[in-house]
């Protein structure tokens, strides 16, 4: 028996890479672990199978045997600790490893999903144009000193980890801000990371859930 | 050597447990690990000695012999995983626990934190007080599951983790904002946590940063 995870019916991205199964599905490439998909609709997400599994209602879910996760980090880092492939083997360089993904997840998103939260909740309030400069600026706090971390390396650490998987996620979420492109550094570490084979075949594994019903 | 990190020395809450180095000093202590303290200014955050140990220039970091880590959930991710007390032996039971501290930071912290931001960035805006009732919203629509969740439970999971630690912390941070006192099982579960030995030993060293200089 393969894991299983469940990923969104209908995105709102239609298979772009944004949802967070991508992230499951990417880490599960790099390992080499073949997994099953369960699709599940909007109303599907808020009812008591679907909350049994994650209580938030949100996708992806993870089950493998006796063992059922939510929230897409928790389900990377059990991946990753469990096979070869995502995080090094040396203790320290295995902390740090970790330490960017709960940095991707926790210093950097969060300003991130503010504004989209704020372009698709609050779009239409008055007081929008005005906030969104303030919004671009608290995302330009974490930008800089991520991209002089960066500097010209190849990844943020001395080889690519779950780490990466997680920042380059997260930093695609700024597709159509204008905000990436301010970075040239970051913008070419998105684009080494989308050049990954693992990457590729999440990718199209995730965008042919949209293409095959069409 | 025991392990350094580092605190505010100037902390906005004065020592109420709410800055984040307190989430590293009582996971020390639940595992009975020593550690000193070294205290930065909101300049020294900004300097080259502390940014390399933090890029995004915050407190806590992590020293410990060969190994600097920062952001909090790593340095407990950390501690965790190289000493008992914080995680379960058992793998599944194990994952979960790290699953709850990921929930904690990267599901329920963020409409935490954008509703404090709202208040020390945009408590002069015209739209503050329209916005507020929409930023509530957002943190209900997370306890609200967290509290159906935990139901008449002790802890998250059958007994005392990491997960709870995160958690606990990230619920403290709604003080003031009278939406906590609305989920009687939430505070009631603070509350058990707060009154553990170790929470209260490091709470007391992290008020006494600002008692003894007074």
């Amino acid at each position: 028996m393969h894991p299983t995870i469940t990923a969104f019916e209908d995105s709102p991205d239609e298979g772009q890479g944004l949802a967070r199964d991508m992230r499951v599905r990417w880490a599960l490439e790099e390992v080499g672990q073949p997994y099953d998909v369960r699709l599940v609709s909007f109303s599907d997400m808020k009812q008591p199978r679907h909350l049994a599994l994650n209580p938030f209602g949100q996708i992806p879910t993870f089950e493998d045997g006796d063992l059922t996760l939510f929230e897409s980090g928790a389900i990377i880092l059990h991946i990753a600790s469990t096979t070869t492939g995502l995080l090094p083997d040396d203790p320290i360089a295995r902390a740090r490893a970790s330490m960017w993904m709960l940095a991707a997840l926790n210093t950097v998103e969060p300003p991130i999903v503010e504004r989209e939260q704020a372009t698709y909740l609050e779009g239409d309030k008055p007081w929008f144009a005005e906030r969104l400069p303030l919004l671009d600026g608290r995302i330009r706090a974490r930008l800089d000193p991520l991209a002089r971390w960066l500097g010209d390396a190849e990844w943020l650490e001395v080889e690519f980890t779950a780490g990466d998987l997680m920042m380059v996620l997260v930093l695609r979420r700024l597709s159509g801000m204008d905000l990436l492109e301010e970075y040239p550094n970051l913008s070419s570490y998105v684009a080494r990371a989308e050049a990954r084979p693992a990457y590729q075949r999440a990718f199209q594994d995730q965008l042919a859930v949209f293409t095959h019903r069409n």
